[in-house]
């Protein structure tokens, strides 16, 4: 009899519709990174285990899915120390430490600088909750090898560009730089072995306001009040006290250059992920109170499987968020709604979707019922601008064609 | 130091020209598929591991890839009888389990003859050797809900597309019914629990010729003379003793039809997999020693996990195989590559990037060095077509394209 068949936990099927829609936003966006020179590649789904937990990841380390080595023996079970022993591959979390394995497997065939894109799933396990998923695609751009803030403002550009092209113009983004931060919390005097914490308290803002990251930082013995002041005066454009022009630099070139998209500074910025060395930034949309992608400069991490030094930045857009937010226009091939009267042979309906589609056209098929309104919402649903009958007097080389209205 | 960085045993990356070149192959058979109105669906690349040793997938079950349950502590360890009982999934080995779960799990929002693509990847923990991998794409399409031969005709003309868009016009389809293998061996006086023996030497024909076969059956105690004897007359054209035309009725219909691709009858084609049960198919190429690709009806298997039954028919296109066979053009956009002088700024690439990008083009980007032959071959490997110069006196509304060669 039949069971509860679902996906495994937290994962989702796509029906026609929405793998339809995904593809379409899919492709929009690797157009527009391929528009820009960033250069697609692929990596296997699964890393060593070990590689994966080599302190890349941040928190997402503790969510992956491990693979169990094959051949394990009953023996071996017994001899295990710790589970982890029986895993050797682990789904990947994130592109960005595949990324780095990448570069260090291939970089003798790679360009000195190299641009690169990975559209691709990862996997978290995660407590499944709305709007949150085990298994979800990443849209990532990285240039690797490049210092100077011509990596940034390239990626900015064509981050915004893929934003216009999705129809999301209202789409900016903020900046900062992890080197403003903690001169902010230099100059309001949190001592080193705060400054980490620190930054997890004022990553809050959004969530607790200014209040609630003043009293978190005053219970850490910090003086809060200073902090949020320094961050509201760089907000307002000035420069505090304790804060070098220099320090802004980076911000400031950034505010200058003209990469198509509107470029906010934001002081109180963080990202999550500990590995940022440079510029933070974070694209938002003033219709939405969450992110729809970020990135920053980290330039310490994709040279540590090979022991080289390969300055990096990258940007990811939020691909699970966007693709419910945009509206793309389909791609112009006309699709017929083929409806096949059951007196029709086989043959009849090849013989006209053999026709049609040698006209360039796109063809969907349905069985003729007697509810006709459902039959037209079927083709309608599978993508269907036009219908036309197969029946046994169907002329294929002369099948009518009508609008679906 | 650097260490032996690799990606996992029997994996690849895909560098760019490589990536560039798989996805131009699938979407042109994407685009194929689509025009014959079959609709792409995703599942999520692991299910139930349970789900997936239910019997369906033949000896493919025994190569999975098991992804260990989250959270297992050291007792659970000590507990666990068997190795297995510490997985709750596995990565899918094939397209078809899958496909049979998400029928089970959708079929109230899919129509009653369901279309489906899948283009996806699978995984075999096979023993990894020249021309076999642990990770590859599978494209399948496959008709669910449709008993007649018609199901059939659609996926031999739409597979002879794809393979005509691929520029493979040579490409051919043999065609044999598992019913007819049946009535060949009872023809010969196969007994019934002798019968799957016999069709696993029949499939040797291509590896150890008509000798071999009748050599391995006569082993079995089996009449191999008679059963080749039988197959040849069936691929003569003529009906040999003990074969009732009936029971060629599928494989006549085949013939007849007009899929705008060859198809030929050939009786000793037996395909590996258990779960076909009529007409069974393999794509074939005059140049290649190999097939490209193969299906067949397996009526007895979509239903298996919701209890109802389910005709089905699918073929399966040997992507790893055709994606080194076939020649596509580009897709038609200029690719212009910018070559950068070390003394403009950041801010003037982003200038002569977002110039030409707005006029459709598409950009890769390389450093001017006084090796101009390797820069040259570096933009060209990219899929440049043209070249231009990015110095500090570049105007970006004026730049000057050049062809490459």
């Amino acid at each position: 009899m039949a069971t509860h068949v679902v996906p495994p936990r937290g994962m989702r099927d796509f029906l026609p519709a929405q793998k339809r829609r995904r593809e379409r936003v899919l492709s929009t966006i690797r157009e527009a990174f391929a528009a820009h020179g960033f250069a697609e590649i692929e990596t296997p789904v699964v890393e060593d285990v070990a590689r994966l937990h080599s302190g890349l990841g941040g928190d997402n380390e503790k969510l992956t899915f491990r693979v169990m080595k094959r051949g394990i023996t009953a023996e071996d079970l017994a001899e295990a120390a710790d589970p982890i022993d029986l895993a050797d591959l682990g789904l990947r979390f994130d592109l960005t430490v595949p990324l780095a394995r990448f570069h260090s497997s291939n970089r003798a065939s790679l360009p000195p600088v190299f641009r690169a894109v990975q559209i691709a799933p990862v996997w978290r396990a995660e407590r499944p909750q709305k709007g949150r998923f085990r298994q979800f695609m990443q849209c990532d751009i990285d240039i690797l090898g490049e210092a100077g803030i011509g990596a940034e403002l390239e990626l900015l550009t064509a981050a915004g560009d893929a934003l216009g092209r999705l129809g999301l113009d209202g789409a900016f983004i903020r900046v900062n730089d992890r080197r403003v931060l903690f001169a902010v919390l230099d100059a309001a005097s949190v001592p080193a072995d705060k400054q980490d914490s620190a930054l997890i308290a004022i990553d809050k803002l959004d969530k607790i306001g200014a209040d609630g990251v003043t009293a978190e930082l005053a219970e850490m013995g910090l003086d809060g009040a200073r902090v949020m002041q320094i961050i509201n005066e760089l907000a307002a454009g000035s420069v505090p006290d304790g804060i070098d022009e220099d320090q802004l630099a980076t911000v400031r070139e950034l505010l200058e250059a003209d990469c198509g998209v509107r470029i906010e500074f934001d002081p109180s910025l963080v990202r999550g992920m500990g590995y940022y060395t440079g510029a933070i930034y974070e694209i938002a949309h003033p219709d939405l109170p969450y992110s729809i992608g970020g990135g920053g400069r980290y330039d310490g991490m994709i040279g540590r499987f090979s022991g080289t030094d390969v300055p990096a930045a990258g940007i990811s857009l939020g691909f699970e968020r966007l693709v419910d937010l945009v509206e793309l226009e389909d791609d112009g091939i006309e699709t017929i709604g083929l409806i096949v009267d059951k007196r029709s042979s086989a043959d009849a309906l090849i013989k006209a979707k053999r026709a049609l589609i040698s006209e360039g056209k796109r063809v969907v098929i349905a069985k003729q019922t007697n509810n006709m309104k459902s039959v037209m919402a079927q083709i309608a649903e599978a993508g269907a601008t036009h219908f036309a009958f197969v029946t046994p007097s169907t002329d294929a080389s002369a099948i009518e064609v009508k609008p679906l209205d």
